[in-house]
């Protein structure tokens, strides 16, 4: 028997991927904008193209896949399909599950964005086989998942995995969550920016922004961050150490508390710079977690699907559902 | 049929106390000092005597027994029934299973002390009918366990809950582990002696040492700390609101990552000021963890058992053990 063909979806706010997958493989993908400023609508609509487009690529109908499973970016009650809530967006109790079920006709799962990509790392990527995996994301902000025993850990309400809002200094910078300290407030690429942004206000040189203007950019992107550390900009080598610094505490912190096999990184900034970002991570990480037995066997690793992780991710998702819902 | 009968034991640095329990009920128990100065043979001697003392209480002899399970403080292999490391005890590999095993010929089973503790909490104590729970213990040093999913998270290497080591502050205070800002150094029970010593000899009044004179302690106990907040000593007032801050931070990190139902705080300090121990607590991790949908239902309550948690918890231990084994 042939596993079924399922479509992954990862939703994020600037791209909406879909991909045929079949046991790990990406078959057929396609991306579009997602375009969130255009409203709730406008969303569906693409979402329901970009799928639609691989439908085609793939020679296909509807009917010859057997599911479509969602990663969405915020809250999501998976029972019910709904985006509870989702602010790149400025979602908002969107049915998201139920409204693409009725124009595509086949069951649509959705599940948040992360979890799903921390999925796909742990059963097709850099966490196969690993029994206990914690994954780390870091883009314009910091989001993770945990696997504990070989599967998704989602908490009491659903919430776990904030591993971004992790307390790394009491009484520290300010935080997109409005609280103080967060690692998220000194790691991510949004803080990198802020704190690049401040140091050239007090009066430091720095290309950064020449940069990100040369590149058609309004934020600092993974390719503005790779191209001023190629030009040696002392600000952001110092935001960069300092964002490593940081996930560094931060790891030995889930190090000490849920004694994981793996670490997996991910997002646009260990995509591009690889290793190397890894490395400054890992040395912070060994100085702050208990030097136990084993302790030298735990790996800190870079993910290994890039961005089809998470409609890998979704697709493992959905193969689980359906068969819990078969047995 | 009824349930058996099984000896729990907690190990502890200053007293081992063995109890014949009964469906998490204990229905005689016996405390000895331990004196690990004296050595290994002398310690395991007052382990055997302690749990021969209940035999006779109960009228009862070895055979009328289904198990021994003690809970040791450090690092236990718990499949071979080895202590491998347990500081307080200066004990290194110490075959304690099979020693005990081979006077007593019952079944013996050892594990971490903790661990055993938190188990007790969730199933009789104050986590009873939780999925997910942390528990943490507040004594010479800070110790946890984790329940996730109805069952104790030991990770990869067995070495998960280590929450005292949780770095709440960076470059921080030294803490007995070796490295820096660890949540221990700052909240336990030693930390807390530690500071007032050098607030001390920085020239502030205290009356925490006299205190400790009169009642005849060498160290920082929970009733001297109880005394020197009845006598209003700002130094206890002041390390006391640094811990209950520092152990808010833990808390909020604890939520955020792993969103457990309930928080069960335990130990010494805890069992001796209770509620307003807890309160400073609470606040300070409310105001740090993401305040998203059910946020206000997270309970952070004292723990129920006191010191029998551990003789409970080793008896649950022992009696999931011995149904293992049997299947």
């Amino acid at each position: 028997m042939t596993h079924p063909v399922i479509i992954g979806v990862d939703l994020g706010a600037t791209n909406v991927e879909a991909a045929a997958v079949r046991d790990g493989d990406v078959l057929k993908s396609k991306k579009k904008k997602t375009r969130p400023e255009k409203g709730v609508e406008e969303v569906i609509d693409r979402i329901e193209k970009t799928i639609r487009k691989v439908f085609d690529k793939m020679d296909a109908e509807a009917d010859d896949f057997a599911a479509v499973c969602i990663g969405a970016p915020g809250a999501v009650d998976t029972e019910a399909g709904i985006v509870r809530s989702a602010p790149n967006l400025k979602w908002d109790d969107v049915p998201l599950g139920e409204v693409l079920h009725g124009r595509l006709g086949l069951p649509v799962m959705v599940d948040n964005d992360v979890n799903v990509g921390v999925v796909g790392e742990h059963v097709h990527g850099a966490g196969k086989g690993a029994l206990d995996m914690i994954g780390i994301f870091v883009g314009t902000g910091i989001g993770g998942g945990l696997i504990v025993n070989g599967t998704p850990h989602y908490g009491w309400r659903g919430a776990a995995g904030e591993v971004g809002h992790v307390i790394v200094k009491p009484h520290g910078r300010t935080c997109g969550c409005g609280r103080e300290g967060c690692v998220e407030a000194y790691a991510s690429k949004t803080a990198m920016e802020a704190i690049i942004r401040e140091e050239m206000e007090k009066g430091r040189d720095t290309q950064v922004f020449e940069i990100m203007e040369d590149k058609g950019k309004n934020k600092l992107t993974s390719s503005v961050i790779e191209a001023s550390l190629e030009a040696e900009d002392p600000l952001m080598e110092e935001a960069l150490q300092n964002s490593q610094y940081y996930l560094g505490i931060l790891t030995a912190d889930l190090v000490n508390v849920l004694d994981p096999e793996i670490v997996v990184y991910g997002g646009g900034v260990v995509e591009r710079l690889g290793e190397s970002f890894l490395k400054p991570i890992k040395r912070t990480a060994r100085q702050h977690y208990l030097q136990r037995r084993g302790a030298e066997q735990i790996r800190i690793v870079p993910a290994a699907l890039g961005d089809d992780a998470g409609p890998i991710g979704a697709a493992v998702v959905a193969q689980r559902r359906l068969r819990a819902s078969v047995n």
